[in-house]
């Protein structure tokens, strides 16, 4: 096969709620799922506090490292929303109220107050192209390779719609899944290993689980090349009927 | 008040299946609500993908920085679990069958085979002390302020019984919440901005919520210093109050 690009992407999710554990995030799982298909990988995720210096020093060390890096949190009009500032700082560019983001804020809260609080929403860095938000209006934005989005997931799940024409995305991973149940990890790891050094451009994951139907293991094939995943998944199958059980693929 | 002394951790999240968005991860939020009543808070985490360099660069850059580190995953006996290599490669020091390790696997496995994968998980860094696993038996370890826990929640849970004796904490920081139902971020902003510049040692927190009964915000102010805690709250509740809403004080 030809060689395939890889496009890869950072995440980086802003929030002291996210650290304290007040809040279970669900952003990361969202965008990896939604990058997948356009053929972006998510290789390194980081978990930051609202405070403008620790952003922005992991936010310059994965906007070098990754072709994209999506930002959650952060983006609202309370004085715990330092992202646009930790943004601007990281780059070393200036912050203002950009015209179009304060016009779509005066349209929306012309039945209430677009005070200075609200009006913070409307800041953004220098150069920076905004994302729509159809849910509650304040709009995201990008700069560079970064695209800054909301924390609420609802919020954050719109913003994504106006981010996919901005991507120029590599080779699609596919992944193919094969539920085994009453498989021990531990009894097909050697052929797993052995799988694993045959197929090159295949990775292959094992997920134990354990409910109420008893035990089992997910085994999971990973690959962008479609005729090597095809290969893989033929002969996983294989060894799992070769220990006496019967692999059900499932979509995973 | 007296100086409190502040402990900080950072929980490293490895594996594939959180960056690709197979598994959604849970450890996060469990660790930081384990820690927060032993007078830790989690401070950063990052989320990495199954490769011993990767791991050992986010484990180096972690554990210098913060008082403990927590790892989940990549524990298990197949050939994609590697944290125990990459610890041992972080810290510098080798890796071999742990005497102890070996038993507790014999003990569990003595109707079924200890073959050579389910024998990686005896596999410890010098100078490692175990973790019990009271779920399923293979331990995690501790090598410096590392502590190297399982991926599988269940498994995880059961593992941070064994980790309270080896923590010493500093100040436990205490927070309140606040339910304002229909109040706006936008409303609230100034005033919060106000009360954060007023109280040093107490942060606050806004964090909006869209519901089947309408629209909110919750107010939380957390602080290690129960005296200031108490007169912000009562500050954020007249603050509340102002605008025409009554505050319900809610655990979370």
């Amino acid at each position: 096969m030809s060689e395939l690009k890889r496009v890869r992407a950072a995440v980086l999710l802003i929030g002291d709620e996210l650290l304290s554990g007040r809040t279970q995030d669900l952003n990361l799982r969202e965008i990896a799922l939604f990058l997948a298909p356009l053929g972006v990988q998510v290789a390194e995720a980081r978990v930051v506090s609202d405070e403008i210096e620790e952003v922005a020093e992991a936010l310059n060390a994965l906007r070098s490292r990754y072709d994209y890096v999506f930002t959650t949190g952060g983006i609202g009009p309370t004085h715990d929303d330092k992202t646009a500032d930790a943004i601007a700082h990281a780059f070393g560019v200036g912050i203002d109220v950009h015209p179009e983001a304060r016009a779509i804020l005066e349209t929306h809260y012309k039945s209430g107050p677009l005070n200075e609080a609200r009006l913070r929403m409307a800041r953004i860095p220098d150069g920076g192209v905004l994302i729509d938000n159809p849910v509650s209006k304040a709009p995201g934005f990008m700069v560079g390779n970064v695209f800054v989005l909301a924390g609420v997931p609802s919020i954050m799940r719109g913003m994504l719609l106006g981010v996919g024409p901005h991507i120029k995305g590599g080779a699609v991973v596919a992944a193919r899944t094969l539920r085994c149940k009453g498989l021990r990890e531990g009894d097909v790891a050697a052929g797993l290993t052995a799988l694993d050094e045959k197929f090159a451009g295949v990775s292959f994951g094992s997920y134990p689980w354990f409910g109420p139907e008893g035990i089992g293991t997910h085994l999971v094939a990973r690959s962008a090349d479609p005729v090597a995943l095809e290969a893989a998944v033929a002969e996983l199958a294989a060894l799992v009927q070769s220990l006496g059980v019967e692999p059900v693929e499932i979509e995973a």
